[in-house]
This record gives structure tokens, C-alpha cells and sequence, in this order.
């Protein structure tokens, strides 16, 4: 396969099924590479016409005498897999086909776009689409799409770039962009995705120098190694992505497969990707434009410390309740600033919000004696300024804009957000100057809380990953628990070990070695749920191992009579501490995914879990503890003694590795409990699934 | 005091500390009484002038011959009291005191304005402020406020209403709904609060008939009751109130105590009372004005159910995850219908979201057909449309909305939003026809949920109460868990039976009689943490209870020498079952409130609790259970016995009358743990804290 890069820049460019109408889908593309400035070579391939909109018409791509290096193909869709051969043939490096009636109708529409796939992955043409609303570079003027959203705005070149799966919503968000005053030089809609998909599109926009932050919609990734690549490109070159992976719900996750007939993959482990590859996930449009919005001035915090500052007290209560929303920090100025804040207003609040209160329309110097005191004393890492319509009026606005500008000199690192209520073209003098415009303060704190996010990622930079070494094959056939503790404590991570009894003598033997009260349960590699069928007995004394044995036996072979039953393990009780989970899950789109959680309701009722691709560092699975709701229960809560953190980093990273070399073996592992103890960590049962073999 | 009736229909106005200048405090209100047609009579009082802005001005209130209704202040602070003893000497129904440096500024501030307050009191005339922007009536033309807002826009009348404690954040609303279309009769800014207050406000706009929905902003209340029977009187009259009740977190709580120097009270009880008396609180200035723009029509539909409907798979797919976020229930079209559309249109997704698919833009009589399936066989309470951009093109736009508006004939109770990027003057002609518009969908579906819940609100009107019956006073002094347990357990709440032993030899006999295992404490009235003292002793068997209670003794005296020590209670441990916490705090502004939550790290770690003012019915204790993120815990989750609900919501009910009879006399009530129990509940431990006696 080729690469991508030739995708927004042909110097030819053929419409195969030309159409004479410019308002019908394969005469807009023409219409638009004539009359909006391309100047590339345009062939209109039509067999029925000698001239299509003024120029010559091919009776086919073949008739071409030059080299064709885009082939559009706008014909109905029987026709479009002998058009692929034909482009492939000519050797064209883009292919992109319009026609639907492909995978989104029905299983014959499936098996065509299967061997368009096959013809892309066969001669190296790459493919966009089919049923693909088409993309642009308007930095050249290349517009092969059919969207009407390019008559009512032709695109002004800059810095943001758009990547939709769906073609409707990319030229939606497209055109809000414009309403926003976003220029932008690409847009690349996926449509089907026979071949390329949007996370090569997020990847090969990462990889623009002119391309300043991305904007993506996906209702499902294709291939979760190329988005994670695709993202850390974008983060190394400190591109912020903004990620509308859609289907967030069950209703929409339904509502999205019966729109893409894709498989979406697990929402959670959507939301940790993203995070974990530095980028943000929006959850509504708005969200999506705000933050592209304010990324303009390319500034990006590296804190979360943020200085308020008010014209009006409730404007500062309000943002302040936006930053607690967002955990950003509202630090207090320090005392001496604040003296000098109460020399300059008596009334002032000075702590942070700073309220400079309505002294602010009677003497507008204020404004820069007091923002200058924040960035100078108050280390915040940004700034955000509340106005009210004050500061949108014609006659105050000119001389605000001018003290904000005098206060932020030398601060160039930092962010000044304005929240103010304005005419578009007041607002747009503001924007000038670097200071990204809200009417609403809640929402100029909530895009900052994202930019902040991105500083930090982008200066943090991808999170370093253990090795991950060759290690020799799983057993064949299924595990059983004894086995599949053996196997994870081999490798270093901490589980009980057991004595298999394969009598009640040696039941009653084992537990009085143990010298302590026992854990029996079933051995079985046929009983996965050994608790369900009564296989289970805790805190056993040595004199009732024999009778307690017998039981468990009976039960099982009660349960199920067919399973082979190897005997009872016996452990001894574990110390008390806090029972967490930790497990692997192999998703279909990001393979091996590692998941805490704290055990019981908080990951059956709560579902308070964290989820991170494998494999990861100490210092990730750090990251994967402090975020649970419950986190405080392993740190002390409770007069409770801490639990050993470094002991469960270690086995979470271990865990992690574990599953990435056994990717392609495993389906699941699950060590529950995992025991946090005061000093170390003990896993009490485990359990390793391994994948059905692939016929 | 008089009621607040008049404060905005005056038949006339004195202003004291009148300015010629119309710039000034003094003299904009004057300015606006002169020229913007207010009609009653205005007395300008200035004693060094014979005329202000052209009117005969007077020496002071007493020289004016005629009545005077309502009195402005606008004279420095320190002769202020004067002239409001004045006007109520002149029998004054309101003064309003725009001057600061009150309660704002200093103790002495202070001072001077509880002077106003007992002015009020006792001469019964009403009195805004101080520190007062003012309040305004755009239906007699009386703007009685120095806000430049109104120079900038003269208020239409019309059905929105608002009340602020801030009167610059209330300009700001104020300006902001303009700016949105909405029309104001009534504003009221309530500043300092030395008499009326902004839940008195909000009350009184809810009586007023052409009245429609109120928005409302506090940084504290004055009074619970008042703003409950505010609140109520609105639902009973189907007004919306969407309140910002803002200082949410920690930081923003200290930023709007530092601004009005008020007691906040607790946050979380805000949230229940608010949502319990069918208000919506709003958490961000433009949420707050979404809803009150989508009140317009007046239709607050009565249930959860939503149809969307698209013409972009994206925008149904975000549509429907919006929608999970909000608890609305996306419930699929029935199969006939379905199977209706795929006969218009073979590529619809006809589920809900319902996909017309860009069909529509070669057929437009597609959404009328569609719309109505939706409405008569889909059941729906409201629908949401997503037409993006092409819906606000001048061409199609008359057309899909005359399409829009034919499927709603017949449906005036249900409420139809529409998600389309539009210029201004196309948005209003969609709302003229009862069309709320959004651009960003997620914000439809974000405000379509809360006028879902005002219609369900409105529909079950207030929530019966249980009678709370005179109760004799409860005993002197403070009291023992026994004590507590006994009074609660008198009043009929599930309370273990205790026996108190007073020697080693009295628990040896108290245990053998329990006829199981027991729990010991220590007994004492100086004691509330028993655990921490060493004073608590679980699953006691009887031939050890001898020993333990020397031991519960020893400790206790070790831990406390001084504390009063009665003996050890002893009684039978109860069943297995769900720990809960059930408790009352009398809140500063609410007065009694009643807790309940899941035990230990539910209600410790996760603050997982709710809260209800008292006193509460069992239908309303059953809605606290509800809210519970762990309630599935009490309804049988990981395979046990569901506990007996009706037993804890009984215990919720009597618990909270208990303590709205006691409300003057306790400060809390905790029973910890209430342990659910599949047949009853039981409370193993109970405790009163009385309130200290009011010096």
C-alpha cells in the first residue's frame, strides 16, 4: 500500500461520470475544480459527450494520454469496481469513489466494496470511500466533493483541518466552522472506508506542517494502532485533536452501527485512548468548535492553575464553579499582591476570583494594574476575564483591548480568555490580539480546562512503555485456575499459591501445613465460576478441611456432571486489606486493554473501573488508581492503614505486558481479588481465557 | 409588614439625592421616569435646587403634599436611615436604596443596615436593598434603577421574569435574554437584603398573572420557607423557575461570601430543596437562558419519551447520546410505523433516532410524512428535528417549516425543537410557529430534559405531606444512645432493644438471655464515638461478655476519665443485611433536612446520599432511595434478597416528621446503621444531638 501523501495534492485529476449540470453530483466537483482556481490537469471521463462543461470528454480513463494521479468516480455503483480496475491500471494514486449502494445498503453492496479492498490492497491504489461526500485542500483549490456547504462558503486556507467518517456532519461542522471565522486548507470525509479510513486521515493531518489542530468525527475506528499512532504524532508536534467519537450510549452506539454498519468497540475504552494518546474527546459540537476556536493563538497551558478576574462578583462565583467543575485550580493571590490589589480598590476582592467591581467604568487602568499583578505574583498558568456587554460597547472596547494587550507583554506563554458580550466584529478585534472570545464564562472556562489538558500532554509527551519481551507460548488448551496462577506468578506477579488435594486426606494434610485457616475451591478447567456451583469454601480450620473437601466435590459434580475435576486447591485465608480487580480485556479495535478497579459493588454497581492500553508504565498504572472515584479506600480512607500503591503499580504493568506479548492468545485475564495489602499485594483467584481459534 | 404587591406598581415616586445630571445615580432613574413614560406622579428631592431636570424639586419627602408609594434612595450611606424613617413617616409602601457601604463594607455597615431592618419591621414599609441596582415594570414604563442597560435597550414587555440578588449580573441576564428575543415585564434586583429578599421576589412573581417563567439568581437565601413557598406557588401556577443558585463549590461558595458577606448554607441541600419544589437549577448563564427561551410555547411536555429525527446519521447518533445523558428514553418506533417508513424512503433508519437520510433534500413532503408517524404511532412526549444548514436557506426554509408546522396539527401539547443552523431573522420565523431553535443539538436535547422535568413537575403538582403532630418536648440535657433509641423507637422508628448491664455480672446474664451473640457498648451520655474510645465489642458470645464488659469499662474510663459512665448496653446482633445511614441536620436555611444513604464508603468515600427537606412522605423517601447510584444494592444486585423498601421508606417518613416536630430543639439525628433487611429494617445505633441553647 502507499502512503496517503499524495491524496490532497494531485497534479491531475480525472471525474469519471462527468455530468454537463453543475448542480448534480458529478458535474459539482468539475464545476468546482474549473471555476474555483485549481490548476491541476481536469479530465472529464463521460462516453456519451464530446465536451462537458466547455472541456473535452474521455470516453474513458484509458483515452487519457497523460498520467491521472486523482480518479473521482461519480457512476452508479455497478459500474464502479471496473472504473477501480481501470484507475489502478493507469496507475492513479487516489481513487475516490461518490457512489453509494456499497456496505452501508445491504450483504451484495458489501461484497463489492470487499473487492474494491482487495483491488487497494492489490496494486497500492488507495481508495476513499465508496459513498464518500469527498474532501478538499483549499490551499490549492482541489475540491473534489459534492457538498453544496463549498457554494455557500468557499474556504479561506488555515490552520484547522477536519477528519469525518461521515460526510453530512464533516461539511456540517465545516460550515460552523466558518461561522466561527475557522479557516481551514483540509477536510477529509471517509465515508465506507473500503480502504482509507479516518485514523490515517487524523494521521496524515498530524503530519502537515501547515496544519495547526484536527478536529475529527468517527463513529468507529477501523484500526486502533493507527489512531494511537496518529494521535501521538499530533502530540509531538503539539497539534491538539479534538475527537467526536460518537455512539457514546447504547442508543447511540445502535444509532451509529445502523448508520455505518461497523463495530464500535467499548465506549470506556474509547474515553482512555484518547486520554492516554493526549488528545480530547468532545461530547458535543460546541465542545468541538469552542476548543478549536480557542486554539487559534497556538498557546497551550502547562498547569491547571487558573487566575479569575471580574468586573462583576457573580461572574466570579460562576467561574469559579466552573473551574471546581473542571478541577482546574483557583490558587489565592498571594497576601502582599492582594494588600496592593485593596490599595487600588478599597471594595476589591483580591483573593482570586479578583473582583476589580464596577471602579472599572469610572477608571479603566485598573484593568491592566490588576491582570499585571495576577500574571506577575499570582503563577497562574492562564487567565480568564469577565466583562459583561461593558466591554463589547464601541467606545470602552478600544481602550480595554489596549490595557488587556499592555498587561499580557512579555507573557506570551500565557492565555488570556475574554469572557465578554459583543458584536462579531468587536469580538474579532479581541481575537486579534490573541484573546479567544465566550459570551459565556462557564464555557471560556470549560475549553480552557481542554487547552490546559493539551499543555500538559504535549509537554509530558507519550508516556513511556515497558518492554514487552518474547515469552514462550501459552499452554495449549484451556487453563484452569491452578495453571493460570502458576503462570502469572511465574512471570512476577503476586497470586497465592495453592496445594492441589486430590483426596480429603491430602485436603486435611494441606491445611494443617498451612497453619493457618484455609481457601478451598474446586479444580476444574471447566468451571470457570467456581462460587456459582457452591465450589467455594473461606477460612476453613485444618479439622474441617476433610469434611469440607467432600462438599466441594459433591457440589461440583452436582453442578456439573461433565466437568473433569482435578481436585480442591488449598491456600491460606490472605491477610486483610482491600480487594481490588485487575484485568485484561483484548478489545476488537486497541487489542490488549488493562482495568483496575477497586473489587465488589465499586466495579459491579459502580462501575468504577480505569482502562489504559497495554502496556504500561508504573507510572501510567499510578495514573489508572488516582483516577477512581474510590481511590481514597487505597490511600488511607477510613483510619485505615495506606495500601502498598508501588505493589499494585508493579502488578498492573506487569499484568499489562503480560497480555501484549500473549495478545494474539488471549481473550481475557482477570486476577480477582487482587488483595492491597499495607505492605505488597495478593491475588487470591485467577483466571486466564484464552481466544477461540480462528477458523 | 405589608405585603410586596406594590413594590412595582406605584402610582408614584419620590427620588431623594435627584441629580440634574442624567448621568449620575441620582439622576438616570429620573432621566428614565421622564422620558421613557412613566405615568404616575414623580417628586424629585434635592434640597439645593428649585428644579431638577426641569421638575420642581423639593426640600425633602416632608414638603411633598401629596402621597408618595415608592421612595429612591440616592444619597450617601450615613443619611440613608434618615430618610427611610422619613418615608415611612410618610407612609411609604416601598423604599428602594441604591447607595452602598451598608452591610457590604464594614461591621459598622452592618450596624446600619439592621437599623433599616428594624425600620421595616416595625413601620411595615418594604425596603429594597441597600446597595440596590434597582428593579424595573416595562409595562407601566417604571424604571426605578440606574442599570445603563436600559439606555442600551429599553425592555419590551413580555412573559420572562428575573430575579437577582446581583444587580449586575442581573443587567447582565437581563441583557443577554434581549439579546436572545425574550420580552420582560418584571426585574427585580434585591442587592444587600435588609428586608425584602430574593426567594420574596420570586414568590411575588409567581403570583403575578402575566408572569410566564422566572429566572432567578442567589448567591444565598435568607429564607427557605419563603422561597419553598415561592417555588410551590409557581409549579401550582405551571412557571417554570430555572435558578441559578450559584457558590456550587468550595472556591466559588468563599468568592460569593466574600461578595455578599451571607451564609451560603449547604450546597447539596440547595440541589435537593430546588429540585424537590419542581424548580430546575441551572448551572451556567446560558443553560439558564436556553430553558428560558425554550418556555415561549408554554408546553411542558410530561414524560421522557423523545423522538429525534435527522437528516445526518451524525446528528441523530449525537442526538441519542445526549439524550442517555439526560434520561430521556429514546424508545423505538413500533414495527408497523418502520416498516411505513422504509416503504417512503428503502435506506431510512426508521428506529429512533429516525434518519430521513438526504432524500429529503429531493423531497421535502418526506418530513411531514415522517414527523407524523412519529408523533401519532411513536408515543412520544416531544421531538427533536436536526436539519442542519439547509434548513436555514432562505429557498428551503419557508417550505420545510410550512411542512414542520402541517404535522403538528392536532398536537398542540407536545413540543417540537428544532437543531438548524440558521441566520436570526429565519430562526424567528420558525419560533413565531411554536419552533424553539437550537444550532447545537446536544443543547436541544440538554433542554428539552428540563422542561420534560417541569412538566412532570407540574403534572404531580406539590408532594403530599405527612402530618407532623405536637410531640412532647424531648427530656433535658443531653441524651444517651439508649435514651435516643428509646424516644426514636417510641415515635415507632425499627430501633434494636438494648439492656443496660451495670456490672461484669448483669452482661453475662444480658447475654445468655439475648440467646445469640451480642453487641456491647458503652453507655454514656458524654460519649458519641464509641468506637473510638475502645467502647464498642461485636459477636460477643455469652460466656465472654463477663470479660468484655470490664474490658469496654476500662477503656472508656481510660479514654475519658471525666465522661459520665452508666454501664454497657447489650443487645442481640441483628440479621445480615444492607448497611444504611438514615439521618436529619437541620440546615441553617431549610430548617430540618433528612439524609439517607448506603453505609461505609458509600456515604464516607463516595457521598453517596440524598437529602430531602422535612417532612417527607413515603412516595417522596422512595424517590431518595432512587437516586441512590448504589440502590440497585437494596433491590437485590449480586444475587441477593432485595431488602424490604416499604420498611426504609417508613423509617424515612417518621424520621423526618420526628424531626420536623423537634425542629427548634435538635441540631441532628443520626441512626448509623439502619440495616435493610429483607422482611423490616433495624437500627443498631441511634443518636440526638440537641441543639445548644440560644444565648
Amino acid at each position: 500500500m502507499t502512503k496517503l501523501d499524495d491524496l490532497l495534492t494531485p497534479n491531475s485529476v480525472a471525474v469519471v461520470g462527468a455530468s454537463d449540470d453543475p448542480s448534480r453530483i458529478g458535474g459539482r466537483p468539475l464545476s468546482f475544480f474549473k471555476n474555483l482556481g485549481y490548476e491541476g490537469a481536469i479530465y472529464p471521463v463521460n462516453p456519451n459527450r464530446d465536451r462537458v462543461q466547455g472541456l473535452k470528454a474521455y470516453q474513458s480513463l484509458n483515452d487519457i494520454d497523460g498520467s491521472v494521479d486523482f480518479v473521482l468516480v461519480a457512476v452508479p455503483a455497478k459500474g464502479v469496481v471496473q472504473v477501480v480496475r481501470d484507475a489502478a491500471a493507469k496507475k492513479a494514486k487516489t481513487v475516490m469513489i461518490f457512489s453509494s449502494g456499497f456496505g452501508e445498503m445491504n450483504e451484495e453492496g458489501q461484497k463489492a466494496q470487499d473487492e474494491l479492498t482487495s483491488i487497494a490492497r492489490e496494486s497500492g491504489v488507495r481508495i476513499i470511500g465508496p459513498n464518500c461526500l469527498g474532501v478538499f485542500n483549499s490551499a490549492i483549490n482541489f475540491y473534489p466533493t459534492f457538498t453544496t456547504t463549498i457554494e455557500r462558503k468557499q474556504p479561506n486556507p488555515g490552520g484547522l483541518a477536519i477528519a469525518s467518517q461521515s460526510g453530512a456532519y464533516g461539511s456540517h461542522i465545516f460550515y460552523l466552522a466558518h461561522l466561527r471565522g475557522l479557516d481551514m486548507t483540509y477536510w477529509i470525509t471517509t465515508g465506507n472506508e473500503c480502504d482509507v479510513h479516518v485514523a490515517e486521515a487524523i494521521k496524515l493531518l498530524a503530519e502537515k506542517e501547515d496544519v495547526q489542530a484536527i478536529c475529527a468525527y468517527a463513529e468507529s475506528i477501523k484500526d486502533g494502532d493507527v489512531l494511537v499512532e496518529g494521535l501521538e504524532i499530533a502530540r509531538a508536534e503539539r497539534k491538539p485533536v479534538i475527537f467526536m467519537k460518537v455512539g457514546r450510549s447504547e442508543v447511540g452506539a445502535a444509532a451509529a452501527s445502523s448508520h455505518t454498519a461497523s463495530l464500535a468497540g467499548e465506549d470506556v475504552i474509547y474515553d482512555a485512548v484518547i486520554k492516554q494518546c493526549g488528545a480530547h474527546r468532545a461530547r458535543t459540537t460546541e465542545e468541538a468548535l469552542d476548543i478549536a476556536y480557542a486554539c487559534r493563538p497556538q498557546i497551550y497551558p502547562v498547569g491547571r492553575r487558573i487566575g479569575l478576574v471580574t468586573v462583576s462578583g457573580g461572574g466570579g462565583v460562576l467561574m469559579a464553579d466552573a473551574s471546581a467543575d473542571y478541577d482546574l485550580d483557583v490558587a489565592e493571590m498571594p497576601a502582599d499582591a492582594q494588600a496592593e490589589m485593596r490599595e487600588l480598590v478599597p471594595f476589591a476582592a483580591p483573593r482570586n476570583p479578583v473582583d476589580v467591581t464596577a471602579q472599572f467604568f469610572n477608571d479603566l487602568t485598573l484593568v491592566p494594574k490588576f491582570t499585571k499583578l495576577m500574571l506577575d505574583c499570582g503563577n497562574y498558568d492562564a487567565l480568564i476575564g469577565f466583562w459583561t456587554s461593558v466591554a463589547g460597547s464601541p467606545k470602552i472596547s478600544p481602550m480595554l483591548r489596549k490595557y488587556l494587550a499592555e498587561a499580557m507583554e512579555g507573557q506570551k506563554d500565557k492565555l488570556f480568555m475574554q469572557s465578554l458580550v459583543a458584536p462579531p466584529e468587536i469580538c474579532k478585534e479581541y481575537e486579534d490580539e490573541g484573546f479567544p472570545c465566550f459570551e459565556d464564562p462557564s464555557r471560556a472556562v470549560a475549553t480552557m480546562a481542554a487547552l490546559m489538558s493539551f499543555g500538559m500532554a504535549f509537554k509530558s509527551g507519550r508516556p513511556a512503555e515497558p518492554d514487552v519481551p518474547p515469552l514462550p507460548a501459552l499452554p495449549d488448551g484451556d487453563l484452569g485456575e491452578k495453571e493460570a496462577k502458576e503462570i502469572l506468578s511465574d512471570f512476577g506477579l503476586p497470586l497465592a499459591t495453592d496445594k492441589l488435594a486430590t483426596s480429603s486426606a491430602e485436603a486435611a494434610q494441606a491445611a494443617a501445613a498451612a497453619g493457618a485457616p484455609v481457601a478451598m475451591k474446586i479444580a476444574s478447567p471447566d468451571i470457570l465460576h467456581k462460587t456459582d456451583v457452591g465450589g467455594v469454601k473461606l477460612g476453613i480450620a485444618a479439622d474441617a478441611a476433610a469434611a469440607a473437601y467432600d462438599e466441594i466435590i459433591a457440589n461440583a459434580k452436582a453442578a456439573k456432571p461433565d466437568a473433569q475435576i482435578d481436585g480442591v486447591l488449598i491456600s491460606p485465608m490472605a491477610a486483610d486489606g482491600v480487594d481490588c480487580i485487575l484485568g485484561v480485556k483484548v478489545d476488537p479495535v486497541f487489542g490488549p486493554v488493562v482495568m483496575f478497579g477497586l473489587g465488589g459493588v465499586f466495579t459491579e454497581v459502580l462501575k468504577d473501573v480505569s482502562f489504559r492500553k497495554a502496556p504500561v508504565s508504573l507510572e501510567t498504572a499510578m495514573g489508572m488508581i488516582d483516577e477512581l472515584k474510590g481511590t481514597e479506600l487505597l490511600k488511607g480512607a477510613r483510619g485505615a492503614e495506606p495500601s502498598d500503591l508501588g505493589a499494585l503499580c508493579d502488578a498492573i504493568s506487569k499484568l499489562s505486558v503480560f497480555a501484549e506479548a500473549h495478545a494474539k492468545a488471549i481473550e481475557s485475564i482477570e486476577i480477582n481479588p487482587l488483595r492491597a495489602l499495607p505492605k505488597g499485594a495478593i491475588g487470591l483467584d485467577a483466571l486466564i481465557v484464552k481466544r477461540a481459534l480462528q477458523a
